[in-house]
This record gives structure tokens, sequence and C-alpha cells, in this order.
């Protein structure tokens, strides 16, 4: 084969970064897969629009079914994002037996049985590192590097916007709504950035890399999405003060049929390498039983590292391709067939974790030890209380850490506090994750 | 294919670890490769010591040859260390048509061109994970995740028994000697721990990372190597009031025909994610012209973390063999061919870097003024100073940060000083990287 042909559908920032690294290190990619690897054809909806890379014109076109029908393009690289085309184009390609490459996080989290299937079922490959953290190969280090292990732990920051926000929440001691405004104007965040900040994006990030470590698709919808709207400079400096972090935390633990994945922001030591991840960056942190802990940190967007992403998926299956390998390797999520099997995630009622809680108190004797008494009475131990008489918002923050509580327990006795003559604003809440 | 059949040779603890893995994990590594990967063979020259491990006795056996001449085995397992010996196994192995598997750095630092080309020859897979950074799959990160890049720019803490003694010279303020015996006494250091400390086992992983990234072998004996044996505390301490934190670090610089290459210990600022990296651990920061700056992080040593990468490689040449693959997809270097080129290294006399002084210098007037004057005269430029007045070992200490210097200029510099009558010790420098 003396040229592999690769098609690009969606020329967006990352699908200009892709076809800005395939043409910039040209050389590179063609010693490293044995055969010249060439965009053949590019289809966007808007194909006047300077993508800021220098693009033949000719290559462009406006319809997909160009880049999927073209007998000769091996590869087609899907780039559009969202659910319903963009699973047709790529269900579309596989039928024509052409290999697959997305960056499509939202897909695959939400449809991706129907869509590792259909590779299956067609023989072919499906690339999705850029669907993950960017740049950070990290669903390769799951299906190659780590691929001895059962991976009992996986904590994630896998959104670049909200840890963006909190880092800036945290230097400069600001609210949410301004940073945000900031964020916006400079260009950081889209918007509103909706989710990014609820949550969401993280959680579709979490489900793909869990059903990685299974071998089979876990359900979206079961995972626990909290995001980082409701965090006050408060609490991440109450939380400073008790020596941790403030952080959109995706979590998964996984123990044999017991699978927790959930995302919400979460305390974390200061001392943990997660707590030292800032700005924009992302980064997995893992536990394997025999590798042990592991982490995985670079930028989680952009148009170069995601670019380097998909490049790297282009170039595995080129591979493949120019050895004339017919059959796969592997199946998407790492196993020599796929698993038929499906899981219910543990509900978040039945968390164990430590907590911190922020009471709003009128400053008046008895205070503590009524809130006390209702931790006391729901199985909440009391780890530390810091409470020193500053005024929040007019009335007296008691600020407390709990050992291992459950979450259902928490729930009760919080509603039965926030209930007392004696508050003055709803208890807010954090999980604290020790790692 | 039912089965594919491994033999081990050298049964220490990465031999251990590398067959506790593949028995305990089976299930899982049969499901992910396609078929059983069973352990046929061991040998050892001590087949009688307890390992920690159950095993088979049928299995063990004192001669190598056993492993390397029979038929049934698939892929050879190489982890008795040193040069000869093993060289003269994995050559063998290759020639009777086995893939190899290895964690032998000295080897493939010292003599990877010769490996690597029968490898080819003989069209068999090498996989050397194992190699550099125990558990943490790097050399996958680079043949694979990150192949579109052109790598720049590494920074590697690749040596945990000198990583957890300067972490403990540290925390404690404690000198090396006291660190090192108590290291030796926990277990935590070889006794002497000769290569880890003196930086050659850093500088065997830093070559083969340097040669992926080139895409041919560098030469071993270029690359400048410096231990971590005359760090006092003293200037650990200083280093921390500059904000900086010291490290034995592996650099390379990579650009066009441009390639430097050093280990050598290296004050790092302490925001730096690789400032955090402490005890045993090992991380690689690297920074890719598309990815931009990655962290790898995890355990480099260790029965269980070897394993792992051991194991991933076994995994990767299973999953060929299963599927029929003849021809590898690359070469072990991560090429389609063997890249026939050779480079020098950049000597250090021309290395441009900000450096590190304590001057040992008696408490007299114009002391300073006779440093300053030789540094400027050799244009190297002071960007702080620290001067209390309190003694180490009877002389003032003088204690400052340059701007980029010529390494060249700074030996000519410090030897006059040294020649000064005011000063009383030796002038001990440290390089200053800012990653």
């Amino acid at each position: 084969m003396s040229e592999i042909k690769v098609g690009i559908i969606g020329f967006g920032t990352v699908g200009a970064g892709t076809y800005e690294l395939l043409t910039k290190n040209k050389e590179i990619i063609t010693s490293r897969v044995g055969t010249d690897v060439t965009v053949k054809k590019i289809a966007d909806i808007d194909i006047n629009s300077d993508r800021g890379v220098p693009v033949d014109q000719n290559l462009l076109t406006v319809d997909a079914l160009d880049v999927i029908n073209d007998p000769e393009i091996d590869i087609v690289v899907e780039l559009i994002g969202g659910i319903e085309k963009a699973g047709e184009f790529i269900i579309e390609a596989m039928k024509k037996g052409k290999h697959v490459v997305t960056a499509n996080k939202a897909l695959l989290a939400e449809r991706g049985r129907e869509i590792f299937k259909t590779a299956e079922k067609f023989g072919v490959g499906l690339g999705f590192e850029a669907s993950v953290a960017g740049g950070i190969p990290i669903i390769r280090a799951l299906r190659h590097g780590l691929c001895g292990n059962n991976i009992e732990n996986i904590i994630g920051i896998l959104n670049g916007t909200s840890n963006y926000i909190l880092t800036k929440m945290t230097r400069d001691g600001l609210p949410y709504t301004q940073v945000v405004e900031e964020a916006v104007n400079l260009g950081f965040a889209e918007d509103p950035p909706t989710l990014d900040v609820n949550g969401t994006d993280a959680a579709h990030k979490l489900a793909i890399l869990v059903s990685i470590i299974l071998g089979y698709p876990i359900s979206f919808n079961e995972i626990y999405r909290e995001g980082i709207t409701s965090l006050t400079p408060d609490d991440i400096r109450f939380a400073s003060e008790f020596g941790y972090s403030v952080k959109l935390l995706a979590i998964a633990r996984i123990s044999g049929d017991h699978v927790e994945a959930r995302v919400h922001p979460a305390m974390i030591p200061k001392g943990h390498i997660l707590a030292n991840v800032n700005e924009v960056y992302n980064a997995i942190y893992l536990e394997g039983d025999f590798v042990g802990p592991n982490l995985y940190y670079g930028l989680g967007a952009g148009r170069r590292p995601t670019g380097s992403a998909v490049v790297s998926d282009v170039m595995e299956l080129a591979r493949l391709i120019r050895v004339g390998q017919k059959g796969l390797l592997m199946t998407p999520l790492g196993h020599a067939h796929s698993i038929e099997k499906a899981i219910s995630l543990q509900p978040m009622e039945k968390l164990d974790s430590p907590y911190y809680f922020r009471f709003s108190a009128l400053d008046a004797p008895g205070v503590l030890s009524k809130i006390a008494g209702i931790l006391g009475k729901n199985q909440i131990s009391i780890s530390s209380v810091i409470q020193k008489g500053r005024k929040v918002n007019g009335s007296v923050p008691i600020v407390m850490l709990t050992h291992d509580a459950r979450e259902s327990n928490v729930n009760r006795a919080v509603s039965l506090i926030d209930e007392l003559d004696v508050l003055t604003d709803k208890t807010i809440i954090i999980r604290v994750e020790n790692g």
C-alpha cells in the first residue's frame, strides 16, 4: 500500500488541528507508519471560514457522504460532535468497511454500545483516544500499557474549563460568576459553558474510561453528576484551612460487580498530586492491582493536543492497514471479543465518604451541640471543626469534616439540621476524596 | 492458536512479579488477548529460593537454553539483567524466531543498536516497556500515543532510590550518608546503591527514551552523568528559599540535529508538577510540538509495577501472534524500518542554563564584589543572592542564582573564584531547570 487515505468530517477546531498535524509532521508520520498518510477529503457545512491552517480548497466538500462513499478513503475521522448525525455518519462509514476515528465523547458515552458493536460487526477499527482528555493518551494506557491490570480506582480532572474556573476562584478568591464571565471573555470557556460546569462533559469521559476498564459499556445516565456552579470562595478557603483543594472530580471505584461512577466537586488533600493540577490542565489518577498508582497529565482540549490524539489513532490504524492485517487485535474496549454484560452503578445513597459541611447558623449558644446531636444520631462522626465567629452573609459559619459517612444518612441529617430555627441558610455539602 | 507460551529467564523480583501477574489475572488476560497466555518454563541459576509466589516446581530449570530451545515457547522474557549474558540469551532467542520481552535498561542503553537490529533481522518483536520507569507506560506513550509529535523536551525523575533519598533529605534536613544508611536498612536501596545515586541508572533510561524519540540509538557514553552524593541539606534548604526543589533529573532537549541528554541534580521550581513527585515515585514530563506538556507518574520499580509493564508487552505480542500477524507493525524504536543514523550529543561545555552557586567565603569585606567581578567578566549575570551571615562549617555561605550562562564560562569562573584567598571551600554548583 503506497498511500493511506484519510477523510475528515468536521473541519472545526479539532479538524483543523488534525489536518495541520498530518500535513506539518508528514515526514515523521510517514517514517513511523511506513507509508504516506494523506487527507483526501474534508467535509464541513462551512467550507469558507478560515481555520488558520492552509488547506487545498479542492479537498473541501459540504457533503459528508462524499467522504463516506469515497472508495479510496481508508479511514474516516468524525469530528462534528453531537449525537444523531455523527452516529449516522460513523455507522455508515463502518458499513462501507472504513476504519473510524472520532473525538465524540457524548456519542460514545451515550450510544457507545451500538457504535462498538457496529465496528465489530464490520471488522473495522474504532479509534477514540481524542474523546477523553485531549492530548493525554489515557485510552492507550488502559487498552495497552496497563492491560494486565484490574483498574480499581480512577480519579480524573477531566474538564479543563471547570478546572480553570476553580483555579482562578482559589487563587484570587473570586466568586464563580465573575470568574466565568472573565473566562468567557478571554475565550477560555464557551458562552454559556453549561456542559462543562454541570459535570456532563466530565461524566461522558468517565463513562468511556469505565467502559474500557470493565470491557463493556456502562449506562451513562446512571452516573451521578453535580457541577461547580454553587461553589463559593468561602468554601474553597475553608477547604484550604483543612488542608484541601477543591476540584471537579470524576471518580470511579471498581471491585468485581461493585461499580461506582460519579462526577462532583470534591476536596482533595493538597499533598495529593491531583491537587497540583491547575489551570486548564486535565489529569487522570488511577490505581491498578499490579501497577499501583499512576497519573497522566496534559492538556485536555485544544486544536493541537486533540489533533495529536486523533492522529495517533489514524497512525495506529494505518500501521495495521499497511501490513495487510485484516483481523483487528481487539475490540474498541480492549478485549478479543465483545463482552455481553450490563451492570448497574451503585446508587449514590449507598456511597460511603468523608464529608465537608458548612452550616450557616445564628451566633447563639447551643447551636453546635444541636447540630452535632443530629449528626451523631445519624451515624455521622465529626473529625474536625472550624468555628471562628467570623460572619459570612450575616450568619456564623460552622465548618466541619466528618469521618466516612453514608450518603443517605448525610442527606437525612442535613435536611433535619436545615429545619432548625437557628440555621439561617441551606447547608453546603462537599464530598471529600482522600485519594 | 489455542495457547501462547511464555518462557521466563531470570526469576528474581521482576520475574516473580511477572509470573504472579500472568497467573493471578489469568482470566482478564485471556479475555483481553483472546487466548490463554501460559508460562511454560522459568530458568534461574537459583530455583530453590522462595520468591513469595506459588509456582509449579516442574516449570523451573537452571538452564536458560531450556527456555530458548523450547520450540513451543513463543515469547521469551529476559529478566536476568546485566549485559553480556542477557544479550546472548536475547539474540539466541531471536535467532530461534521468538519474540522477546526485557526489562534490561543497561543492555538496551549500551548495546541497543545490536539488539534492535537482530529483532528486525529475524522479524521478531521486542518489548521493553519495563526497562524505563517500571509501571509507567511511557514507552507505549512515545511509540503509540504521541507518535504524531516531535518530542522536543523531556525531563524525567527516573530513579526511585535517588528520589527517595532527596525527599528524605529535604523533609528531614538530614545529610546524604545518614539517609542512605537508613534507606539501605529499610530495604529501599541496594547496598551500596552506586548505579542509582551516581546517575547511571537514570542515564540508561534516558538513553532509551531519547532513542525512541529520535528513532535511532544514541551513544550512552556521551550522556553526561552526575550523581546526588555531594548534595547537602544546606543546599537543599537554600534552594527552597529561592523557591526550588532539588531533584535528580534526566533531561533531554531535541531540536533537529541538536540533541542534549544529561543526568544531574537540578533545582526545579516548587510550582512545577515534577517538584511534587516525591518518595520512590518516578515521573516523566515531556513536551511535544502538538500535544504540548504531558506528565506520566507512577512507581518506577518493584515486583508488581514492573511485572505490569512486562506483561503488557507479552500481551501486545500475544495479540499479534493470535491473529497470525507475521510482519511487525514497527521496529523497536517505533518506525516502519530502522533508521541508519548516528548523532553526537551536545557537549556539556556548550550548555546554556541558569545556575545555583554556593560560595564558602571568609566573613571579610569585598568578598561579594570579587566574586561578582569574576562572574561578570565571564558573561555570567546574577539574578538573586542570599547572604545571611550565618556560618556553615566556619565560613559564610554566599548563595546565588544566575540567569542563563554557558557551562564553559561557569567552569572557568568558578575555578578562578575557588583560587581566591577569601574562599574557604570548593564552590557548590547546581544547575537550575525551569521546565
